[in-house]
């Protein structure tokens, strides 16, 4: 019973490009964010169409992914989900944290687009993915609704806090200062409150890294101000929509 | 774009016992047979209850998993789904099938039971496991119908024969030569005829190694014959059930 099981490599099939070069701001959890666009593409060895053949005929697709900027040395037993504020210690298999053993995550995302182009092979657009930009993926699967969609599994205290969610004030003259494209996903992200529970400082100045805009916001009497959006000149500028 | 994505490694956080010892006879995906109880246990490093802490509060746990018997040299950009016949041609992306890079499973199984044993630390009964005996978990994870259920998700081929079965006829003295509790998940692993759909010859005696008994049957008319049952010798006993 004790010997050791053998562990094994893996290695990365596709990377996925978001909205976010920075952990800060990505939703907690796959689809609360549903504008937001990502884009799959896949590594040389699978850039083929016959890799994704059929693939259209779902409607949901698995994303097994690297919590890539979530790497500490020693793994703890337990860890303190936000939603609970920071608080309350969970079992690590109790829970969805990015400190885990195997640092390996699981989302899924909507399918909204599949084409082939010429020179990055075959490319999949998903939305309300949870995923910072550059992410490397492990797998793609279907989401099959017969054997994967249980609605009424128990959700814990996910369930009570999934509609969390805060006004956002967006002055206009500084929401037009975001491509059009990006104005409902940039409110929508603010509206998940991306300030981590245990550090809600009022008056701070919070700055948001979003698809090569800098957003900053405060937090006062539960209404998120946006103070100022800046264009970031460190050409971080991976196009994911049109 | 082209710069090679690290590879990393990991490791098995617990093992499944279940009642197969062998691939043939394994529901093709996790709930199709829900009678079926697995039981989960920690490798030393987690053995611990504080690793679970929290997570009877779930109903459904993601199990990540290794496709251990389904290893490959070179992996095949397209799959042939049994469930189409072994005849369609689908990209590895767009099926569960295990032959596919990194070889890792998914599936949501339902937690029945957790308990502390003395000697072998936390334990997990879990049911609707579709997994080998000694299958190799490389992560565990709670089940969050607000993020992970989609029951409006198109399911493609898997959706439109998810309810295949076909009768089983279960002679009453064989039937007796299992054990009380193990009756009701044989008869219903028979049900989804665990032929290959490629591979059904009319008279041919199939085994089907199940918890310590091979369970030997032939399929005529599209009716399952079971015609012997044997107590294997070959020491595997995992007594999955009290």
């Amino acid at each position: 019973m004790d010997k050791k099981l053998d562990s094994k490599v893996i290695h990365p099939v596709a990377v996925i490009h978001t909205e976010f070069p920075e952990k800060f701001g990505i939703p907690r959890q796959s689809g609360l964010v549903s504008s937001l666009r990502g884009k799959i593409l896949f590594e040389p060895e699978y850039r083929s169409m016959d890799a994704i053949r059929g693939i259209e005929e779902y409607s949901y697709l698995w994303l097994l992914w690297d919590f890539s900027k979530a790497k500490k040395e020693n793994i703890s037993l337990t860890v303190t989900p936000p939603r609970l504020g920071g608080k309350v210690r969970k079992g690590v298999f109790a829970a969805r944290s990015p400190f885990r053993p195997n640092g390996i995550g699981l989302s899924s995302v909507k399918l909204e687009e599949v084409y082939l182009d010429e020179k990055e092979g075959p490319v999949l657009i998903v939305s309300g993915a949870d995923l910072m930009d550059k992410t490397p993926i492990y797998d793609i699967k279907p989401y099959l609704p017969y054997t994967d969609s249980h609605p009424e599994a128990k959700g814990s205290f996910g369930e009570e806090h999934k509609e969390d969610s805060i006004p956002v004030d967006f002055p206009e003259e500084l929401l037009l200062r975001l491509p059009e494209d990006l104005r409902e996903s940039a409110c929508e992200v603010l509206a998940q409150d991306p300030r981590a529970a245990y550090n809600k400082k009022p008056e701070y100045v919070y700055g948001m890294a979003f698809s090569g805009y800098d957003i900053r916001f405060t937090v006062e009497d539960q209404v998120l101000h946006v103070k100022d959006v800046v264009h970031t000149l460190d050409g971080h500028c991976t196009k994911v929509k049109g």
